[in-house]
């Protein structure tokens, strides 16, 4: 458990702050994450990585010469936002491009993807290797749907150790993708960790047992079976790995990786087992890594990773690193380089943030139409808050346990953005604002979906001199859009999604068919609340482990459900207001 | 817990083993620790450091350049062997001269104090510097008195540094010894760790609280409080620091250290706040370490060590080291050093172990007590495996929990060596032999006297003719002697002295009055367990965390209590063997 904090919302700044403290003559802090204190000399490339927190030495720590040139920080488990990317981003940029590279997880590849898209329409060439090692998260016929665990520091070498070298943008991704399509990792769970300012671990594994497949945030593994002496758990870490062997696999890059609680004599004792089997299977172990290197927060766990190499990927696994948490290489009696005299980044080439801007004049109709979705938006809050406990329980079941803090987040976020805005402001404006608080605020999947859907609805609500029951139906549908076209899910695939079609669906039948807003919504809002109902049934097809998804089979989807508990509020709430006009 | 192992007896040698596997280029395996795997350059100084086991970084992971030319490998939190300790010196000699420097602790002090003693006999110069940072254990006036925790790592580096540049032993130690009287750490704990192969935790911390002066030993603190945020903790680690703040104290190097659990983010949060308070107190801070540095398995806990710098420690201190667990200074891109192509060590240069010399012939009356000897050994066994449970509940009192595991291992070796001895050997070597395997394998403080204590039997019994009741008696008080200068403890100090003092009084004493030997030893064994049970009221005056003595009051002294239990055993099997002839 986290027993060291402060303010436990302000665990991860404060841990960054420390962070870059500690190693001021390698990191800069920047607004959302930490680059090289030294920039990367013009027309390198800027290999860029990161992901949740609670994960150290992932990502910060990674930082460095031979790795990579920053990294993007999120909340505990959380992805980091568009916005906290492209800072990095246009902090670390050195003219030769960039190059994401990050674990398999959705909220990831959504706001990490925007940040590559909008890179690219500022002319900086930006791509994306997903990395995807875990072999028990999806059948190796599905392999490029699989999750990043720890083999994620095999790539960010390879790809670190080519943009030292001078590589161009093309090469870095090659090898960076090779690397990935060659790296195999398995692990195995003890104890679940507990996320800061929580009093329980996210799971438990029964006495004198193990699960096996791990992830990396929180989540537990696939299958329990009884604990094995190391000499077992070393064979049974390998034997997926060695099952998807390569024709040429005959060196490989070994990583045992502790989770945060099994301590380094362990890690010892397994890897010395590790690399007898390996050997007696004719493996050639190279450089190998024996530590923690991805953690997760204070899990107990451990994960075996092979690379397995061919020349070119050895070469690059050879060459030297120096970050933070790795240093591969001979040390020089060098003196330290000199430290820049300014903080660097988060004052250059940046947009101005969104809250600075003046707002537009808005119409007397749009100023009314803020009020309400201010009012509304405190609904939201309160209705989220009174749940949060049983989302987090129902997100544990197959994820990590955070959707009701991260909803809560958001919402608290978006509440203070709509409350701090000018009172002149339109309902445009003022849900731009509150949704892009929330997505930068809450992070993960949810936060980006949610962000995203309530400047839609400004979008669409525009400010014209009134608004009708069929505006609000046709925002809606504009929101439901764009929450299906980011998120790449369709109904059935047990997303919130599920619960906002058939709310949408009625909503505008109801409207379309003459009802009031408020009859409208409340019919909606019991469409929402079925479908969310309905994904009990359902076994999530995309984004999760897909061993995972059985268990969630029999619950809700916490994404629905949170759906269905805010479209209640709002349609109770504008029955109310009705009411009292 | 640690749930990570093969055979638990086994762990601490399969631990190294995975740890030279995964350091080839850097560390070679000797027999009793490592030593780097590149000779030092003739005439350097070998800086040699060690202890128990349990603490990784410390001790193998700070054998490299700038830091250790090798270090001693004890068993979980058990003091190495005096054997161990020169076949490591031996392996890592350079002709240069030898700089022992380890944490003080009752059993690393015999054991090391006896190689560094036997060092000087072969001719080779060794000195020792001993490392008292911990201000939780014993006041200022009496600094000497102190145990080692976290500021080690700063005595390492400054001798480390220091010898690596080519200063003379002389110089050396003069260095390591101003570095270790301007060190200071002071830490809490928030739960206890769990031994390899135990069930429960050696020491709990109730909810809410942390136990201030944490040891690095599963020895809990000296007192618990409530938990603080992380901005007061920073001030409650820093206090008693700042405290004994020299006049010149304005630089320091800082480590804020994690003991097993307390993880990386947790710990960069803390670190903030202390940098926060140290620089608000005018202290300047150089080169900081943030991590886990000296643990404590997997416990729950946190140090603050701060080392102050004038400028001959800041430039040793700023130097570049590179070893598994620390690297200062910047990677170059050069090759990696060449490994040797045969192992080192442990074949050159090393007496030829004991239980391979061939016995002098004995007489048949020592041949008869050496198979006495062997079936009391049996016996001892026994009833101290009976109980060890009860044994490793009152160490863990004020202590590290391990005696009764100890005191077993032990006897077992003990028991093993006089079995696989030859049946013509006689009393005299074969007790030699069981107190040399006593001593070796069950390492720490209490095998070093009872391995001492049995060899001084067997040298004082001889190879006589035949044996007498006084003959027993003055071998008994010979090994009282010997483990009374040994240990440097008196008689009220709280330790075996006190139950072997009056077991001896008595023993001599009715052997003298002309009682036979049964009579005798079952009234010494009376004795013996009168001056153990008195004990309780005790509180122990050298060799342990003054605070921690008070917690001890009421309960025996464990060592004292094992030797009551050992003297009852010997005195019954006399009585029924007596009886039986």
């Amino acid at each position: 458990m986290t027993r060291v904090l402060g303010d436990a919302d302000a665990f991860v700044p404060d841990a960054l702050r420390g962070f870059a403290r500690a190693h001021e003559d390698e990191i800069s802090l920047v607004d959302g994450g930490v680059v090289r204190a030294n920039p990367l000399e013009p027309g390198k490339v800027a290999v860029l990585i990161g992901g949740g927190s609670g994960h150290y030495p992932a990502f910060a720590g990674y930082v460095g010469s031979g790795l990579a040139a920053g990294a993007v920080c999120g909340n505990i488990f959380t992805s980091p936002s568009t916005a906290q990317a492209l800072r990095v981003a246009h902090a670390a940029d050195a003219g030769g491009g960039i190059l994401f590279t990050y674990g398999r997880y959705a909220g990831d590849v959504i706001h990490f993807g925007e940040a590559e898209r909008r890179l690219r329409d500022e002319g900086i060439d930006a791509r994306t290797v997903l990395i995807t090692d875990d072999v028990a998260s999806a059948p190796v016929e599905a392999a490029d749907e699989r999750r990043g665990i720890a083999g994620i520091v095999c790539v960010f070498h390879i790809a670190g150790a080519a943009a030292e070298r001078g590589d161009p943008l093309d090469e870095v991704e090659r090898l960076a993708a090779r690397a990935n399509s060659r790296t195999r990792s398995h692990g195995v769970a003890f104890a679940g960790c507990t996320l800061p300012g929580a009093d329980h671990a996210l799971f438990e594994v029964p006495a004198g047992q193990m699960s096996i497949g791990l992830g990396i945030h929180g989540e537990p593994g696939v299958r329990d079976v009884p604990l094995q002496p190391a000499a077992e758990l070393a064979v049974t870490l390998a034997a997926p790995l060695l099952e998807e062997r390569p024709h040429d696999g005959r060196r490989a890059a070994v990583i045992v990786n502790g989770l945060g609680s099994v301590k380094y004599e362990e890690l010892f004792v397994l890897f010395g087992y590790v690399v007898d089997h390996l050997e007696a299977q004719g493996v050639e172990v190279v450089e190998p890594l024996c530590g923690e290197f991805v953690t997760s927060l204070d899990m107990a766990g451990v994960s075996l990773t092979l690379l397995w190499l061919d020349d070119e990927l050895e070469e690059l696994w050879r060459a030297p690193a120096s970050a933070p948490a790795l240093r591969k290489g001979r040390v020089s009696a060098e003196a330290p380089t000199v430290r820049p005299t300014a903080p660097r980044g988060s004052a250059a080439a940046e947009p101005a943030p969104a809250g600075a801007a003046p707002a537009p004049p808005a119409t007397p109709a749009s100023r009314r139409a803020a009020e309400i979705a201010r009012r509304m938006l405190v609904g939201a809050r309160d209705a989220i808050a009174a749940e949060a406990d049983r989302l987090g329980e129902l997100d544990a079941i197959a994820g990590d346990g955070d959707h009701g803090i991260g909803m809560t987040r958001g919402l608290t976020a978006a509440v203070e953005a709509a409350e701090s805005a000018d009172a002149a402001i339109g309902v445009r404006e003022l849900l731009q604002r509150a949704g892009d608080a929330w997505s930068e605020t809450a992070g993960g999947t949810s936060g980006a979906l949610w962000g995203a859907a309530l400047a839609e609805v400004g979008l669409s609500l525009g400010s014209p001199e009134d608004f009708t029951a069929a505006d609000v139906a046709t925002a809606v549908a504009a929101a439901h859009a764009r929450v299906a076209a980011l998120g790449g899910a369709e109904p059935g695939d047990k997303t919130m999604l599920d619960a906002m079609a058939p709310f949408d669906e009625t909503l505008t039948e109801r409207v379309h068919a003459g009802s009031g807003i408020a009859d409208a919504l409340a019919a909606a809002a019991t469409a929402a609340r079925a479908g969310a109902e309905a994904t009990s049934a359902m076994s999530p097809r995309r984004g999760r482990a897909r061993p995972l998804a059985e268990r969630s089979i029999g619950h809700p989807d916490p994404g629905a459900v949170s759906f269905s508990i805010i479209a209640a509020a709002l349609a109770g709430w504008v029955a109310d207001f009705k009411g009292s006009e």
